[in-house]
Order: structure tokens, then C-alpha cells, then sequence
């Protein structure tokens, strides 16, 4: 266990993972009542809001309102996703801290079902949108590799391939001079096991020693926190989550496709093993009590109805 | 990860663990129902009732009814489990497969308020289970040391005293000449982490070299999986689990008190790491469901949601 981190970053995306998905319109001030909460628990990163066409999906129209309307909290990012350049010039008209993402899948199928463009195809959007990002002076936070750890259309995905396209990011980058500051695995539609955590991990780490690896993990088939686990193991320090494990993947292909790895089940245990969060768990437990409340049903979430312990550990 | 074992025993405990704490009566027949499918899909070993005070848990009033009605499949175990010699002598009135266990507490507060009696009345009263099974020729299966990883009475319980409880009935069975099967350390109201489980079962493995190792734990803060995970990485090889996630402990003195690890999850972790479990998924998986339609209401596991991936890896 020598490979844990002694800090880890967690990257809150239920607002915008979470809310995207739900049946009900959610009225915009109960979004922004969310992420003005989620800032106040330590976190330091909240995705807000995605920029994608609100007739695809509709709980995301008012990505715009819900960006002006947040109260900033100093500290805080506060970001949101988009699918192509449009959806980027729409964030850049907003107060939101916007950062450039290379993304990819490794599964080409997936990528034709979820933005209508083949490997070929993505990547030259991809080269597209670094220019311009390079061009007004925006930053590039991370790559992401989506279905790395396997897909419900094409199934298992072989190793090398998911190294395949993190060197298609990678070259994509130093083609300009530029390092990625993270390549984020994707695990979209919840294939992961702890071994194909460690295959995965351990290949794109063997590949580029220095390159930050972070996990995006979905609890489909209930691993989730096994594979986070078999993550810190191996160093990771920074995964993407969801309060109350909000959220699922619109475009997964499959009925019942499961929340995010819930982002204070994910503290808890973090902090329980000595690794540091900067989160307040009793706070965000609050704001996982919080999202059931706007979402109105109940959400998976552990931690928010087994209780912290943090008045037997302080 | 060396110490990963090849095969993995999962008792199943969701008839016993699940229905003992569901608040609607559960007619006989469903009962029956369940444990005869659970039967059908490879798993070796169901606990399908309990055989306690039908006063301090209503249902279970109908354990012999069930203990009958059961149509037994050649090479399953049908077991029971009680807290006292009045409730073995139930259970020994029955078809059932009894063995003896020896269990303790590594809280005493909550030995107390589980069974009524501190730690040295607890070992008394385990002195005379062994007599008396020794007596009549029954073999001891386990011993079992409760709330092994905290307790939401005493708060955190050290691993010498996990240790020394261990002791005791291994201590037990050596004035007898016999050993101990398996030591099940039980996370009885869900405070363990990762490194909680090294801890305790490197303790244990330490003192004990040859000692088989069993986990029962429970996702009251999201960490069973996890915590089964870091089980396996220590050659954890036997886990106590239950279909769906059905079950909690009624005497845990918390709210809110979470179901055991799910059984379904657990061997799809498994099976995807190359760990044999002898168990059909989807057979379970149809289990899982028909537990949910018998308790009526949802159950936490996540496989019987998110779908097997049996059909891509075969």
C-alpha cells in the first residue's frame, strides 16, 4: 500500500452529472442552491452545468442561468462540459472558470452513439478545439478517455487500445509543447474491476511515468468503491464524483445505468485510511440529503444514512 | 496481489439476515421460495433462519416451518443460527445442517446489549455451546468475533482486543483438543475501512499463521466492497453475504442501519478478477429480484440492476 496518496482531489460533477439525467425539471434555483452548498463542504471543484443541445438534453437548458446565478465561493472552481466548440463558446460567455478537456473513447461505438463522430473524427475535433483554446488563451485541464475499462456496445476493450488514444491526447498536445496536466479513465458505463484498474492504470502509467492519472467511475455493478480503492493503491489522487452518487449516463445504452461513485462515501473512506480530503463530511452529508430532497426519490448514497464518525475520531 | 485466492466461499445469509428485519410478515412460503432458488445457483451454503426469541424478533417466529418445508438440494448447506442452547436445541429439532459457533464480541457494550451478557459471561456461555456440541457430536463450524472493526457504542475497538477475543475461543477449542475451521471477523455495524481490514487480519494472520479467515461486513458507509477487496488482497477467501444487500442489524442501536454485502456484487467482483465462486450470476441475479418483489420494496444490490456481463465474456 506504499502507493497511497496522502492527498487526493475529489472533482464534485453531481450537479451536472446528477441533474442532466433526472426525469423531473428541476427548477434552477434549487441547482444553484446545490452548488452554492457543495462549495461550502471543502470541495474545490464543482462541474456545474453541461452546454449540449437542450433539445437532447433538456434538463441542461438552462446551463446559462444557473452559471450567473451562483454566488462564488473564493477557492472554488466552478466549471461545466460541452460536446463540441459551440457548447465551449456558450460557457465562455458565462462567469464559469472555463478549461479546455481533449476527450476521447475507447470504444469507437460508444463515441459514434454519444457525439456522432468516429475516432478519426473525434480526434480532429479535438486538434480543432486545442487551437482555439491555445488561440484565446484557455487553459487545458485534462484529457479523458471514455469507456476505458470496457462498453455495453463493443464490449471488453483491450489495453493497448485505451493507451492508444491517451497517446492520441498526448501527442495531440505536444504537438503544441504542452503537457496534460491529467488524463482522466473513464469507466462510463461501469465495467471496471479492481484488475482492470490495475491493468489499465499500470499500462498508461508504465507509458508515461509522470503523466497524473484520475479516475472517473460509475457504480453500475456495485464495484465502484473497490475500484476507487484498487485506484489509490495505485496512486491515483484525483477522481471524479458525485454527491449522493447522483447521475448515470444518458447515452450508456442500457436501462438502469447507475450513479457516479458517491463523493462522500469516497471521503469517508479516504479520510478513515489516512488520506486527506479538505472536506467537511458532516457538510456534505448534509448536501447529499439536500439533492434527495430537490430530486425528490431516494439516491444511493451510503455514508448520508449510516452517519459519519467523526465524533468518535476527533 | 499474491495472496489473491483462486476460489471464494460466500455463505449466503440473506434469508436469516434479511427477512429478521424486515417490518411486513413475510409468509413461510416466500421464505421457502427464496432459499430454495438461492439454492439453484451454485452458492454451497444458505443461513435460512434464526432460532431466537420470537418476541424480541417476530419474523422469525416461523424458523421450524421454514427449517421443513425446505426441498434440499444435494450438496447445499441449509443452516441456522441462535443465541443460546435453547435455540441450538430448536434448530437440532430440524432437518437443518446445525453446527456449533463460537461467538463473542470485541464490544462488550455491545455483547450487553446484543445478548445480555459482558465478555467473561459470553465465554462462559461459549464453554458450555462447546461441551454440549462435543456432547452430542456436533461440529463447531466457526468461531465469530462481532463488531471486530468499532462499535456505535464504544467507538473504535483496538486490534488487540479483535485479538484477544480471537484468543479466547481459540483457547476454546485447544482445552479440547480441536481447532478452529474459520475465524469470521464481523464488521457488525459498518465501521471498517481498508486498512482497518489489513490491520485486523494481518493481527490475526500474525498470531494464527494457519487460521482460516472469514469477513462478514456490512455497506452501512459504502465500504464493503472495498473493505471485501483489501479482504481478497490479504487471501481473505470465505465471506458471509446476502442477496440483494437484503438485511441490517436490529440491535446495532443506530438508524438507518445498512444491509450486509450484497452477495450478487461481491462474487461479480469475483468472477471478474478471476476468482472462481462456483456461482451462476444471472441465476442470482434472478434471486435478487424475487427478494425485492418479496420485501416490496427496493434493495441496495446494484448487479440486478446494471445487467451481468456474462454474455460478453463467454
Amino acid at each position: 500500500m506504499s502507493d497511497l496518496p496522502h492527498h487526493v482531489h475529489l472533482h464534485e460533477e453531481g450537479p451536472r452529472e446528477g441533474f442532466q439525467i433526472e426525469p423531473g425539471p428541476i427548477v434552477t434555483a434549487d441547482k444553484v442552491r446545490f452548488i452554492e452548498a457543495l462549495a461550502g463542504t471543502g470541495l474545490r471543484e464543482v462541474q456545474c452545468v453541461s452546454f449540449v443541445d437542450p433539445q437532447r438534453v433538456p434538463g441542461m437548458a438552462d446551463a446559462e442561468a444557473v452559471a450567473h446565478a451562483i454566488r462564488r465561493r473564493e477557492g472554488v472552481r466552478y466549471t461545466g462540459i460541452w460536446l463540441n466548440r459551440r457548447g465551449m463558446e456558450r460557457a465562455l460567455a458565462t462567469p464559469l472558470d472555463v478549461a479546455g478537456a481533449l476527450q476521447t473513447s475507447a470504444s469507437e461505438s460508444f463515441s459514434l452513439r454519444n457525439t456522432g463522430r468516429d475516432t478519426a473524427a473525434t480526434l480532429a475535433e479535438q486538434r480543432r478545439t486545442l487551437a482555439f483554446c491555445i488561440e484565446r488563451g484557455i487553459p487545458i485541464a485534462s484529457g479523458i478517455v471514455m469507456t476505458a475499462f470496457g462498453c455495453n456496445i463493443e464490449g471488453a476493450v483491450p489495453v493497448e487500445r485505451v493507451v492508444a488514444r491517451a497517446a492520441d491526447l498526448v501527442s495531440l498536445m505536444e504537438e503544441h509543447g504542452l503537457e496534460l496536466p491529467v488524463l482522466r479513465l473513464a469507466d462510463t458505463v461501469g465495467w471496471a474491476n479492481p484488475n482492470a484498474i490495475a491493468s489499465v492504470v499500470g499500462a498508461v502509467r508504465e507509458r508515461w511515468p509522470a503523466l497524473r492519472i484520475g479516475l472517473h467511475l460509475h457504480d453500475t455493478r456495485g464495484t465502484a468503491m473497490a475500484n476507487a480503492l484498487m485506484g489509490l493503491q495505485m496512486g491515483v489522487d484525483t477522481f471524479d464524483s458525485t454527491c449522493a452518487g447522483l447521475g448515470g449516463c444518458p447515452f450508456a445504452g442500457h436501462v438502469g445505468a447507475a450513479g457516479n461513485i458517491c463523493t462522500e462515501d469516497l471521503a469517508f473512506m479516504c479520510e478513515e485510511m489516512g488520506i486527506a480530503t479538505g472536506i467537511d463530511l458532516d457538510a456534505l452529508v448534509s448536501c447529499a440529503h439536500l439533492a434527495e430532497r430537490i430530486v425528490g426519490h431516494p439516491l444511493p448514497g451510503k455514508l448520508m444514512r449510516g452517519g459519519t464518525l467523526g465524533r468518535w475520531r476527533h
